[in-house]
């Protein structure tokens, strides 16, 4: 008992480490920061919304943090009323947004995964500008940048990193990745500690994507090794692979 | 018979058409450059010579060219007059040069890829500056460019691609690899229709090297798709990828 109390303590703590880790390590947060977080209902943006909720001590940093979800015209099944509760306990304040994506898309275009999130992000930056926010957070982890690095590779030709620290120009704000050190596998842990269940809805593109397909192949070549995975984010942000050793 | 003659010539022609484009497009050559071509006996650097020996008439440009084999302790069953006859032939002028590697190894040092081929660059710089070449040129391919790229990331931490062209600070010299745009196995191909016969000699630590594990895994990864690893180099090169469409 003494041992499952120890270990359900664990990832949901070395997530909140690694994620002090990167704050400060990339400078994500300053103090009096005004910070949204874009939470879908899933594992990953639920867990983030926690995490920076508990770990203002460790930063020695004050800021304030508001949930919002943006809700699509594939929306129905998310329970957002789930997702809503769970984070006011958690002290983050959640509001909900509709965008209508398909209604957005012009007349002989075909919905793809680039164009809605874009579309999301939009939205986000305008709800973040209307309620004085600057900054957006986003629940990407190791491994959602590992595999953006590569099907920006393989598919575009291009190498392109997703930064875990972006100062837009357009706007006074700044876009963050603090989960960026977080293997998937320690969120998924860290989510079943705290009794997780999943409230977001599933799209429907998603099930067929390449990200599906590519993360599959990382696997393989990686042998799922976590010091390669390290290695590899270490060679995309510029850090020594020592200093994310945990 | 017709068509068995058509194919004798094209991959061997492919060949020096794509290493035409990546002379010019990458500003690989100028003229009166005094080229001194790395070979090792094998069909990436003889093929090489060979290329580089053809398409004088291609890039309008005049440049000397030698050929020099860096011989090592392992060197016990390579076939230097074959080599030096093919390329005599080829007009490619020939010499050898002794490296011993396991000599210079210091005490309680374990010998390594890294470390030996770091020793017979040396080499080759100082034959290169004695001999009054401003050039040396070595036969990597794409899949080598590939591959050195996926391993510096996956087991050093490190974004770094063998470039095409480097100019070394130290010394008034450039290196220079104009088959960057080739494919192992048009290389391959060539090498047939040349009635290539390998001259190398095998390192007794080359069958236990890293880069045979990776390369199977870059082709798991990839499909083994051409189109994608075009898409790589062109990544790497910050080139367009259509560019590299043959």
């Amino acid at each position: 008992m003494a041992d499952r109390a120890y270990r359900k303590y664990s990832a949901l703590a070395m997530v909140q480490k690694l994620t002090v880790k990167a704050v400060l390590e990339m400078g994500l947060i300053e103090d009096g920061d005004r910070i949204l977080i874009a939470v879908s209902g899933g594992k990953d943006s639920t867990i983030l919304a926690v995490t920076l909720s508990r770990i203002r001590a460790a930063l020695k940093k004050q800021y304030d943090l508001k949930a919002v979800h943006i809700s699509t015209d594939f929306c129905s099944c998310c329970k957002k009323s789930v997702l809503s509760e769970r984070l006011e306990k958690e002290g983050v304040p959640f509001d909900d947004v509709f965008v209508p994506v398909i209604g957005r898309l012009k007349e002989g275009r075909k919905m793809n995964c680039y164009w809605c999130s874009t579309q999301r992000r939009l939205e986000l930056i305008r709800y973040a500008q209307e309620n004085g926010f600057n900054v957006i957070a986003l629940g990407h982890h190791l491994d959602d940048v590992i595999e953006t690095f590569f099907m920006n590779m393989i598919f575009k030709g291009e190498l392109c990193a997703m930064p875990a620290l972006l100062r837009y120009r357009k706007y006074p704000l700044k876009l963050i990745r603090p989960l960026v050190y977080v293997e998937e596998s320690r969120i998924v842990e860290a989510a079943a500690e705290y009794g997780f269940l999943k409230a977001a809805c599933s799209c429907p593109y998603g099930r067929f994507s390449r990200r599906r397909v590519i993360r599959k192949k990382i696997d393989l070549f990686l042998d799922g090794s976590s010091p390669a995975k390290r290695r590899v984010l270490a060679s995309l942000t510029g850090r020594n692979f020592d200093l994310l050793k945990e």
